[in-house]
């Protein structure tokens, strides 16, 4: 099958890559879109030495599944963690957290950057036909943002600061103030941040050093995708006040770990999060999607999708195969 | 009077310092005893940029209180934060985090390291009989880390590992158990391993890398006063666990922020606790202080009671003014 191959730090097509079997459990799924992540370009840089085919936003239609035939033919979506089910993590409702996981197109298992992918079963989630191919592939990274949720309380009085205009960012923004709470978008392209205030977010410019100037944000969520967003945030929070760290970057930060103590910051880390909330907030228009998309390319022009996706305050690139 | 001066990276004894005046509100305190803590030593290095005399941790006598005459022969212990009052930080409750604050010893205030000092009346605690100058210079550190139960919940089955058998560390094992919890106190000092295990504690010797055995645990504090502290401890928490920062360094750390991403851990800065908890728990004898005197000096001999107490493993030297 067509499949983008990462190796060696290069990603590039080939034509001739074996089409995965699906083992007990799981669904061959026949790739309709797939979306490029910040963490790709990051595996391509050596993040967690992957090699095989990355990509874990898609959508996708069941082609074969024995154990649930009536699943063939439907459009769905997939949780990108393969759990054990049985470790300590597991039980405990870790299932993300799992000790033996692989998940797709990072850890162990080839992603969706391809013509077919398997998934277990209970990974999968239907897509109503009101959510275009398009809208879909963006329930993994939204279901991202709705881990913050999940993790911290967003009080309908907090103010929110979300750091970085990308595609996480203008996401994460649209989460925040889903219960009320005042947010601020800060960024440094003109363009994405006239996105934003299309959306109805309020915006903000970062000056040189990335600092606003209202600082003392109870919640800042760093969605920079750099090692130095983190600092950042830290100038913007107020004391105790909370930084959600969203990006997962390779290179080590060099961090000032005083000013966290002394003004008693919480730092969060977040990862992936729950799909049936993104897709309820997806069917039911309470998320904007669309003006997010900023390319599409065919599976063949991949390389090509990933220098693009790799520019600077690029938008979210996404690979067609339907 | 006499005092311990610290200007240009270096403390001194000097016998001529001015005595404080105390300003409308404040009382004039003679200084029985006070405590060396790690801080005092991060600053000699630079951190902050102190001069003046440190020193934050003392008992002392009240000598003199226009606003309040019967505190006059007062034995007291003293909150280290002195407040506006009337920014908005003080106003919604963040007392210590008082934008215009200035600090015991540590932030445009001299310090305990001095035949007297002042520090408004608000700040005071009166020490009951029952607990002596030395067990009362404890106070402030134990009262730091009764803040950590200020910030999270700590559960009676919780799995909390303390990194560091510093004197910190054996103070917050302490505190840490007070609720049920199963606490492992890890280091790498022979005798204060010894006397965590007298005190009933449960301990581990760190390895090389300070790496210990059994990794997982639902809570680590950080109580190592080194920057690489905060990696250590993520090797050794569970997915979606805790990390309290307890120690203020003035060295930057080099981190890799990726896996607290990846695990969702939280990590979450401490810094000054109420005082209140910390005189109760002395009182009723449920925390023991007695074995983490490790030396007293008179106040002419701070100098070297400062080299002390910068020796590995030290535990709290005192300077005895009584």
């Amino acid at each position: 099958m067509n499949a983008l191959l990462l190796s060696n730090g290069a990603i590039r097509f080939i034509s001739d890559y074996p089409r995965p079997v699906p083992l007990p459990g799981e669904a061959l799924i026949r790739v309709l879109r797939a979306g490029i992540c910040n963490t790709d370009l990051e595996l391509q840089q050596g993040y967690k030495g992957f090699e095989g085919v990355p990509g874990h936003e898609f959508v996708g239609q069941v082609e074969m599944c024995e154990t649930q035939p009536d699943l063939v033919g439907q459009r769905v979506v997939g949780e990108i963690n393969i759990s054990c089910g049985a470790c300590p993590r597991c039980r405990s409702g870790m299932r993300t957290h799992c000790q033996e996981r692989r998940v797709l197109g990072i850890l162990q298992k080839d992603g969706a950057f391809a013509e077919y992918l398997t998934l277990p079963v209970e990974n999968l989630h239907l897509i109503p036909d009101s959510i275009s191919d398009a809208r879909a592939t963006f329930v993994e990274p939204l279901a991202a943002c709705f881990e913050i949720l999940e993790q911290v309380q967003i009080r309908p009085t907090s103010s929110v600061l979300v750091l970085g205009d990308g595609k996480l960012g203008l996401l994460a923004a649209q989460v925040m103030r889903l219960v009320g709470a005042h947010v601020t978008l800060q960024g440094r392209h003109a363009e994405n941040l006239s996105i934003a205030r299309d959306l109805g977010l309020e915006t903000q410019t970062a000056n040189h050093q990335g600092v606003g100037l209202s600082p003392d944000y109870d919640l800042v969520i760093e969605c920079t995708g750099s090692a130095a967003g983190l600092e950042i945030a830290r100038q913007l929070v107020r004391p105790r006040g909370t930084i959600i760290l969203k990006s997962t970057v390779a290179p080590r930060a060099s961090i000032d770990l005083a000013p966290f103590v002394v003004d008693e910051i919480t730092v969060v880390g977040s990862r992936c999060g729950p799909f049936e909330p993104a897709l309820r907030a997806l069917a039911q228009q309470r998320i904007s999607v669309a003006p997010l998309l900023g390319a599409t390319y065919p599976l063949e022009r991949g390389v090509a999708a990933f220098a693009r996706a790799a520019e600077h305050g690029m938008l979210k690139v996404h690979l067609c195969l339907a």
